[in-house]
């Protein structure tokens, strides 16, 4: 979850801490960083009206969601998760009540997908901020940076249901059969952690789709050194999101490539590998590192967005 | 860096996230979860205006501080670092340049420890808060539950010294030959990694003083199931401390005990085995646990201390 909008201060700070030498194999910039001999760690900061909003999510929600977004970088690895721990920081209006209820919903997700919450830290804060850092293992963890030319660039599931489901918890009127999901997919993200350890031996490169398509198939293509080409009108939509985006005056796969947080597998694999659980949505080609879309709205609506600041 | 004044929450909290399986030998509780085979992990939340202050401390020496309170929580497990995570959120008047100067303080304690930053994560805030997570190996973790009854209590190095310095930062007019170390150890407190790893084969039990004597003294009985004596005479000042608690118009074994932020290690163990490097500051007893002070101010000034909410 990067919400600071520049990509370069990121660059910068991972300038200053240097290589951090041979125990770590990798460092900064995938979804979590690999420890030798097996073990990955990441960690992922959550606050409050900046990622989540108690408006539109409850505080169960707001924990849940807080360990599933980390959960959903072990999965971008292929890794088994072993264990997390929980900094919390306490906004002025935020009882004790509330933060067991955080817990709760903590635990809930913590229970789901077998990962333990072992430690933590609690402060008072101006705001709520929960920092996660979970834990894993994998024997063959799957980086981004793995992409070869000729692949095929896929994703798992489906797109643009978290940010259907957040335009209709924050008031637009779209009288949707598929409400109740969308507003799920938004609250109560699931990591796929089970699809993430087997595509890990299937795949070139992975990464979870936390930012939209468009931001991380860039960040695909920067780490890989190749040119990523995306067709929007490939994208697979969520059920309902067709509706909220026609209600919200904007095309469907510019909607689902710029909607972040579905928390989907983006992968680059062979053509031959590809399985009833992938959609192709683009292609690997030879080029500088960027990501290139065509269809509708290709041209008006993400045409230089490989140079914008990302959303948060 | 507890600092929500209540030890019943984190309780409350602990008990929603319940028993986290065969995976983790020991979680909430002790300085760090011990993860196995041989893997420990814990987590710090530095807020400022609660644990830091821009007034007193420059960014660069936050950024260090961030990172050593973390590894003095490995240090107190007798653990060697592998790796830390750091999750930043910067508040409104926290520049690129800030993010970087506080980045520079973090490398440096990362390389005077050899603890590699491998990961992050940076977003906006309302105030700058700095969750660091720390992994470290300890093949003989040290927790702080194992004091027995006879147990002599004792400390490294010397109190009061973090505590004086914070006062001298803040305008206490004492003209110190010692302001300069006072101010030192309160900006850039030194994680004993090294006498911690060497004092776990020797002591039964073990934690970091981070929130003054006092209070951790009260964690090592309530852990162990012990009563725990302190002798406020026998604590070590560190030099330039007596003066400062004098000018602050508070008792020298006092100011030591309350003061936080020392960064030494409090262990229980056998009288036969006590070195130089350590004082004794105290005994282990059968009886409820609890603890209890003698010497200067400890009716005065630290009775009842037990049930009283601890200092931030």
């Amino acid at each position: 979850m990067v919400a600071v909008g520049e990509f370069d201060l990121i660059a910068r700070l991972a300038a200053i801490l240097g290589s951090p030498g041979a125990a770590v194999l990798t460092a900064i910039g995938d979804d979590a960083a690999v420890l030798a001999p097996d073990l990955v760690v990441a960690t992922d900061l959550v606050v409050e009206d900046v990622h989540v909003r108690r408006s539109t999510s409850s505080v169960a929600d707001i924990g849940w969601k807080a360990l599933a977004v980390n959960l959903s970088d072990l999965a971008a690895m292929g890794a088994q998760p072993v264990a997390a721990v929980v900094a919390l920081g306490l906004g002025p209006g935020f009882g004790d009540d509330d933060a067991a209820a955080l817990y709760e919903g903590l635990r809930a997700c913590a229970d789901t997908y077998g990962c333990p919450v072992v430690g933590g830290d609690v402060s008072r804060a101006a705001q709520l901020v929960i920092a996660v850092t979970v834990i894993g293992r994998a024997s063959e963890p799957r980086l981004r940076s793995g992409a070869r030319i000729g692949d095929v660039v896929a994703v798992t599931g489906s797109l643009g249901g978290s940010e259907a489901g957040r335009l209709l918890l924050e008031g637009l009127a779209v009288a949707s059969p598929h409400e109740a999901e969308l507003v799920a997919r938004h609250r109560r993200p699931l990591p796929l952690l089970v699809a993430g350890q087997r595509l890990a031996g299937v795949v070139h490169a992975m990464l979870d789709v936390s930012d939209g398509v468009a931001s991380d198939a860039r960040r695909l293509a920067e780490a890989s050194g190749v040119a990523v080409e995306i067709d929007l009108d490939a994208l697979p939509l969520q059920a309902g999101v067709q509706e909220v985006a026609a209600a919200a005056g904007r095309l469907p796969g510019v909607f689902a490539a710029i909607g972040g947080e579905d928390y989907e597998l983006l992968v680059a694999l062979p053509s031959a590998r590809l399985d009833p659980s992938l959609t192709a949505i683009g292609r690997v080609r030879a080029g500088e590192p960027a990501v290139t879309f065509v269809g509708a709205g290709a041209v008006a609506g993400l045409a230089g967005y490989d140079h914008l600041a990302v959303r948060s």
